[in-house]
């Protein structure tokens, strides 16, 4: 969590504003949900919507509010507990199975314990606050970000359990799509040694650190992510069955869940159908393949004579790409024409969150922060990969050409899809 | 379930008040609850208080109105495969384990569910029905206040899951408790070949018949029920850790789940606490010992130097005292006094269910009823243990006699205790 | 175990033999046994033919020798961990589970233990041993004989794991098999109360006893087991995906397991064959069906639109035939001809256990003995039923009337098939 | 696999004395095992001695002999299925936890395939081979290799499951065992980009090449391996308890399992013994700590302050050290004194495998070989850590600085420490 610049007077006003901004963001998210909706975990790696709104509170009342802002006072003693996701530095907690026992406090009252932290944050930020104070504030926003997306991912997940198959939101087209998927190109680039990661200009978390030299060879990339008629042309090369294009652990994992189609995927009298924040939805075969696990995007490579990217590969083609200011309708980044080696590249933001070939590992030299937010990322770095780009549940302006998102192999309930990669 | 008598008109009549009645009763149990304290599954053998509430209207609907109701249309298509429970019969349903995933219907849709099958079924009860159908709605009646127990004993598991430990009414004493409990004495019974079950007079269920002899041998029973204070002499004395207490399953059960004290018993300070539909409050001493599994009460049996009662000896010990419309006002039955065999049991309904050594198996002669409604009881018979008398959760004018209630050896949520007997 | 009558020097002259004989009955069936084959454990309810070897020997060394021989060494200090089963009072021993580790001691070094323990047996017997040394002397004799049937059980069990389908003898014809399957017919018994349960005369195991009176309703049953055609019937009718048909705890079961034959069986190009002693041989269809779980034979029943009988109503039936002396050639017991209710009845010892819908509990008055051999039976009254009659595995003199075998209702590595009951 | 260099007459002749050699050494270590020591497995990462001897056989079977051999007939059809460890190409197998199910074949005719196929392939050597059977030869006997050190690993696995700790060797001292450890000092690295993996002279496995240039970060290496002392250190400091100190699924892994020591490890009243290779011994402090998990070996290193180093790293280490034929008489690698980087460093082979912090990945430019071989290493690239150096039970001869062993970062049956780490 690197925040070199000094946050000074005229930041803290732009601070409040982008909380302001930020935390209506997420309360937006809540505002067609039932208690129960907002209560129920579906599976141990999501977690209900109160809890994300409430963790998220629960995060600056605790990293900044309790330490830094004089006579402050706890809202409720025994949310520290409740809503403690991982931090061992900072104490007890209810265990994450079990996230989803909590109908207390109710929707309500976690909607007051919001209302409670906003103003005493707003009253904080009236006066300067120093340069760590601002780094916490800038890594409590990017973290009530990335729960914007756990919301909706782990909300979509709960919606699929039900028989009924709810809609989240029925008149947003708020899902993966392209109407118009284009023909496949490739891109190559050059090998060269360059550096990669964050800087230390703007925020960036702190696994995106240090920067840092690295090799890369010569390689290829996909112009665009594979389409889901490109997946059912796997499925129909019985690329399901075959036990040679899967790595051991993901054949394994293949024939325990039974896996025949990417996740959400049901079939019907008149085709496959997915489950979407839109209720169940027929499959466009031109939009962006999407719940794919690890295993299954590197079966898929293998099918395809091809390979997963490593992160490296992405980041430097999208830092190739202009991505100023350039948003589509859709909330979408596309690049900007020009003459670099990524011209041609779409769908790089906004669509899919794409796996990489890249175990989530700490880059050299980096060292987790000290304190208790030095648990952010660190201790997850192990049996993970790394995915970049970002999905259409992801907010436009949260990403960066160095974000890494990371997630276990098997892990399907994301925004997850692919691009191909390729030596040359 | 035989209900002989045929159902006049007047009884209708009667019928129709009692349906009201009851489930009126149902709605009261429901009115403090949240829609997301409606919602949640705290375990696989507890269901979410909105599924008992559309369950038992389902069972109406399905077994009544749809079948014999001249026009009726199901108020929703989908709620048969939401709130089967376990009717093979029928067709598929959502499986068990994941009925806490329906945040859809809402409790509101729930009630409404409730409401629309209510006046059918008090419009169809404005002509007169037949035996089959008369004895239908017996059957149902009975369910609703099956439920309407399990009901209180899912609430309370589920608000045991939440670190702040909801109480579910505070003002109402619903427990078990009993400020004055008196020595324990012995009462002897004779040996005889007596008849056992239920004779077809007014409503049983399936299982409690057909009524047949058995052979008893002399026994005596103990005069109350096994109360905390005894239980923490048993915990005291090492009760827990005592191998050849316990059967051979009951031990590995200790083993694995770190049992040392009643389900719900949390160690503090000042002394050992329970949850409760109050919310945690100190143990009583002088109350019935509940939330034990059968292991448990075995095991206790064994240090004690005494054993658990068959069901027909405690059938034979309630058959032998007058319980004719003597309720105390906790809503109690006592047994009035009387020169009978039984002469000075108490607590033998309303405290806890009683675990018994006899595992749950047809009687002689038993089969199933014809249908779906023959799956009630029967297919249950294996793995479980009968227990007698009823608890503080179960509606007073529910009981009887004859009833089997019947759970799992290693089973705790339910109000269960244990009488002693002893062979003479 | 009950042995009232005293142990005069006559009688332990007959010990003495009847040791030698059971004793080398064991060592014939380890005759052919690889060390290997003799040290592996196949699964956690089976035990290595090593481990009944030394354990059976453990018995009389731990409860004869150790406390009752003066001067008497054990053979090996750490036999005692290793070889005891499940007796708590006697201390620590190896995990049940991971009796398959012990590629030490070999397999030749228990023979040695045996040898050891069979001297020092013979030399103590030449003395007079007292009632309750003769006791636990003939217990330990009917102990050995049980495990010779585990034995067979367990290793059949093994080999069967083997792809190669290794034959445990192949000369021999020990298996269920009767060629020529008569007509079923039924035999109609009349309702009575009468004394069941072992009187105390001869050998009995505990919980054959106490003597005790039961009432029995009319009843009747098969003349004969249910035959792998009438199982192949059963099985072409769907009687594996008919819910219906089963217990819930069956049908759950069957569907986690995916049983659809029973245990054993394999389909091939030419039908069914069944894995066996002799190794794979082709199902018989008039042989009776075996290796058949609790489940699927009460499934079965109610196919067949019968029912399985009780103990009671089987323990009546082989004692009104007179047995005593009528043997086989192929060691089976028959019953001899005469006027009683059992007329017709075959196969009532030496082919299949038979299931019974009997849970195995306590007879009314059971107490388990004092002491260690306490824990023989009593502990595991719990989730088990009850077998009567006897396999083809069974030693044909080792068993009564009141034998009572028992297992989970899920299990199928025994010799185990059914007989068909009905109310009258 | 690659193995530039043709095979001529002369190198077919040096082959077919390095099979006899490396064959003759596997059958050196069964010498003294029993049939049931080399059938047992005694958890599904570990195989059967008996395995290892077969299915090392059936690669030269499988690969070599069924394809290039003219006239060459199969020892048995069946082992094909009974060997084959994982490549799906080749056809069914039996199940990885059911190789212990193989009582037969026995021991004994395992070892005639083993001399079957040792005189087909002395035939066939007699006769040039081409380079492509060249290169499966030497890959057959670098396998070979392989499963000699997977024998001792499992073998003392084995033996530490059986209570009475049998030695596999007692005069020999094959162990992890350093009487003088010296004070541990730190050797500094210059930042630099550089070529690692196999350059493709002579042997190596597929996962070690391409050669190809990556970045060094300026970094130390301390001279030595972690000791026992140094480990009662960390366990004394609480370090199995600290939370934070660990990695989120190295904590979950110490809780569940209940870790508070390496593996083997057992706290007597004079201390802590281990068990190995001579049974149980005294925990040496002077020796390097082994048996530890990834897990272990990254919470050590947070402990003290230092990390653990790549896979680059360590693969610089080594190659600045001068190796060449400088065994000790223990068999250990020691480097040579020489003015280079690695200077002072020791214990860089033949003590214990070494954790590093590099996930096993492909190299830039990785592809696995054609045709079933090419499942040999890359289909497990996953999940699993590269450990550099070679332990006490490797084959000396069999290692090189470019040599990346695997496995999962919970697993501690190997021989595994670490060498610490740092950042300049």
């Amino acid at each position: 969590m690197s925040l070199k610049r000094p946050a000074s007077l005229a930041q803290t006003s732009d601070l409040a504003q982008r909380y302001a901004q930020i935390r209506a963001a997420t309360m937006a998210l809540a505002a067609d949900l039932s208690d129960a909706d907002a209560t129920v975990q579906s599976m141990e790696d999501a977690s209900p919507a109160k809890w994300h709104l409430a963790h998220t509170t629960w995060f600056f009342e605790t990293f900044i509010l309790a330490p830094s802002m004089a006579g402050y006072r706890l809202f409720d003693d025994q949310f520290g507990f409740l809503f403690n996701s991982y931090y061992e530095a900072v104490g007890a907690r209810q265990p994450r199975p079990r996230r989803g026992m909590l109908t207390r406090p109710s929707l309500d009252r976690v909607k007051d314990y919001r209302a409670h932290v906003d103003a005493a944050i707003a009253a904080f930020l009236e006066r300067d606050v120093d340069h760590k104070v601002g780094a916490l504030m800038t890594l409590g926003l990017n973290h009530e970000q990335q729960h914007q997306e756990l919301f909706l991912t782990d909300i979509l997940h709960l919606f699929a359990q039900n028989p009924l198959r709810p809609a989240f939101k029925s008149p947003e087209p708020l899902a993966v799509g392209e109407a118009d998927a284009v023909e496949l190109s490739w891109t190559a680039f050059d090998g060269a040694t360059e550096t990669f990661g964050h800087d230390g200009d703007g925020f960036a978390f702190d696994c995106e650190g240090p920067a840092h030299e690295a090799v890369l060879c010569p390689f290829s990339l996909a112009s665009r992510c594979i389409t889901n008629e490109e997946w059912l042309a796997f499925m129909a090369d019985g690329g399901y069955r075959t036990a040679t294009l899967w790595l051991s652990d993901g054949w394994a994992t293949v024939q325990q869940e039974g896996w025949a189609a990417p996740f959400y995927w049901e079939q019907r009298d008149d085709g496959w159908w997915s489950m979407s924040l839109r209720g169940m939805q027929p499959v466009d075969p031109a939009a962006p393949a999407t719940h794919i696990s690890y295993f299954e995007a590197d079966a898929f490579a293998s099918w395809a004579g091809a390979r997963l990217p490593t992160e490296y590969e992405l980041e430097r083609a999208v830092r190739d790409v202009e991505i100023a200011g350039n948003f589509a309708d859709s909330g979408r980044l596309r690049p900007a024409p020009g003459p670099t080696d990524a011209d041609g590249l779409t769908q790089l933001y906004g669509d899919v969150w794409e796996w990489t070939r890249s175990p989530f590992t700490p880059y050299p030299g980096f060292r987790p922060p000290d304190g208790a937010v030095g648990e952010y990322n660190g201790k997850f770095m192990n049996g993970q990969y790394v995915l970049r780009g970002g999905s259409c549940a992801t907010p436009p302006n949260h990403l960066r050409a160095t974000y890494r998102n990371f997630f276990q192999p098997e892990k399907r309930w994301q925004f997850s899809g692919l691009r191909l990669a390729k030596d040359v």
